[in-house]
């Protein structure tokens, strides 16, 4: 008996690039195929976590890589050299590596892109580079023609030693989830400027460096911390889908718990975006062991970056792989994003 | 009295990524301003290298980022997957890391590109990490719309542990220049399939990875092989120039030593294109103390990928920062490529 296999899309759509189940399956398929975890217990591409581990003497190095091609490259609450740099500081704290050793930078520019604009975005890169207490040591700069690129394309890759690498799974039923703060807003914000939206109120990304934040939170929460993830695109959807799936766990996600503020909330509804869907570039997903949460809680909300932290969610042993959401009125499966059309939020 | 300034291009044009004086000093000015470089006697970005280096334990921790556009993804000799793989590998080797711990690789995507494309490239990436003894660890994948980007762009970054770091510069006169085999055969077998010129003979890119290569030149040359560099974008004559100009050396190049294939030859005189301002993504320039040159030679010519090695120059007091080229029938100043319109050439 042969079974009915669904044959790849011969071509590349935006679906790929959103985050979601379509992106994870091209991946798995494409780039990483039969690859085998590292022998030294380290994390590799198979994984498919934030960054890689490896050893180093006594410690882990943790890498990771993100290109940024966010369009617009400015908007509300920051740009693409904010975002890259945040994105990638972001990736290895959630690793568990929160003392930065190095970024590096790498830019494609359109020919004729202005040269005040490339300066904003570099001065932008320092300040940010500044504020995680990372340096760029070095990079790359590629040109293409007019029309061959659309503006600017950012890659930063980073590394950081750890003598505990944090991983996005191992939750169990029990475990509680922490987000650190509000849902959407950097999703919303782009989107909003995208469609020339002007709403009242402080509809903003939330981009930001979240290691010193991350800091705090692991000697809060120390091995009872056991697992993080940020919810980037697909957005808190996706991230829980994810962690879900990896740790084999139920997770019940309480709706009315989830930070939301009334501008992301206003202008999801004017969009029909569901901010759980969308982007967030300065939250993370922390997972706890019961009792743990109440000072895991605190040490977020002393830090001006976390002063909307929440526990939002359980794992559970029913529905293994599953999100599950409680609306207050009752309980429905959270669907997870196949690969909603929002090209371009990062 | 005011000194007339020239103001600089308000735009970022083709030339400021050709890998020349204009890149140079794009570069130099919008990214790296006042940085200052690293206080323990690492490479950071203000060295230009081709990589970086921090102290890691007792180690130096090389580091390095390069992103790839090049037209056409498929040429003659290889493809872009093959290409990103090499060119990390090669800056780390060109620092003295032939032992590349891991590689990271970021893909944009063009909605619409051939997923049999991608697959052909994914196994090129492979092939070429294998070759190189290197593991790509983690990955990122963004897709663009159409027309937003022209197929597709890679970035690979890539971190090697090493005792000694060699850098691109520490030229004393009468040290001694070797190429590690043919010049210009990137460049020229590319041009030549953009303006799909159909040569006789075998006009294909040399990309390869030469982390093997480099390390029997640097067992066999030790303290007395002192500086490495590529000649990638703006070839021979622009890694000569950089070369002169950080160590305020002259350099005479002999341009009858200089091993330049038969086809490459003639597709530079149609193309009308200098195979020494030509891209090359599988060789490089060692500079060694006089008396080391032979050793270093024979080394490299044991290799597959240095059987056309020689020695092509020799550092001189004289004109400190230029490049003399001596024809055979006279001297004259080699000119530096300021910013030869080879746009994605890599």
């Amino acid at each position: 008996m042969s079974a009915l296999r669904i044959a790849p899309d011969a071509k590349v759509m935006l679906k790929h690039g959103a985050g979601g189940r379509a992106m994870r399956e091209l991946i798995q398929q494409v780039f990483i195929g039969d690859a085998q975890p590292p022998a030294d217990g380290g994390i590799g591409l198979a994984a498919m976590d934030d960054g890689a581990a490896i050893r180093a003497g006594g410690q882990w190095l943790v890498m990771t890589t993100d290109s940024y091609v966010i369009k617009p490259a400015f908007f509300p609450g920051g740009d693409i050299g904010r975002l890259a740099v945040s994105g990638t500081v972001n990736d290895l704290s959630m690793m568990g590596a929160t003392d930065v050793a190095a970024l590096t930078c790498a830019v494609i520019i359109e020919e004729g892109f202005p040269r005040a604009d490339l300066e904003r975005i570099a001065a932008s890169i320092s300040a940010a580079c500044a504020e995680a207490g990372a340096t760029i040591v070095t990079g790359d700069t590629k040109v293409m023609g007019r029309g061959e690129i659309d503006g600017i394309a950012l890659n930063t890759a980073g590394v950081a030693f750890t003598r505990r690498v944090i991983p996005d799974c191992g939750l169990r039923p029990g475990d509680k989830l922490i987000v650190t703060g509000t849902i959407g807003d950097h999703g919303l914000a782009v989107m909003a400027r995208r469609h020339s939206l002007d709403l009242q109120g402080d509809l903003r990304s939330d981009v930001a460096p979240l290691n010193g934040l991350i800091r705090r939170a692991i000697e809060a929460g120390g091995e009872q911390l056991i697992a993080m993830k940020d919810p980037t695109r697909g957005g808190l959807a996706s991230t829980l889908h994810e962690m879900a799936h990896k740790s084999n766990v139920g997770i019940v996600l309480e709706a009315s718990r989830v930070p939301i503020s009334a501008s992301v909330q206003a202008a999801g509804e004017l969009l029909g975006i569901d901010p759980m869907h969308a982007a967030n570039e300065g939250k993370a997903v922390i997972a706890v062991r019961p009792g743990a949460e109440d000072r895991v809680l605190a040490a977020l909300r002393s830090h001006s970056y976390g002063r909307h932290a929440a526990v939002v969610a359980v794992c559970v042993a029913e529905r293994p792989g599953f999100v599950i959401l409680d609306t207050g009125f009752g309980r429905r499966l959270l669907a997870e994003p196949e690969g909603e059309l929002l090209p371009r939020i990062c």
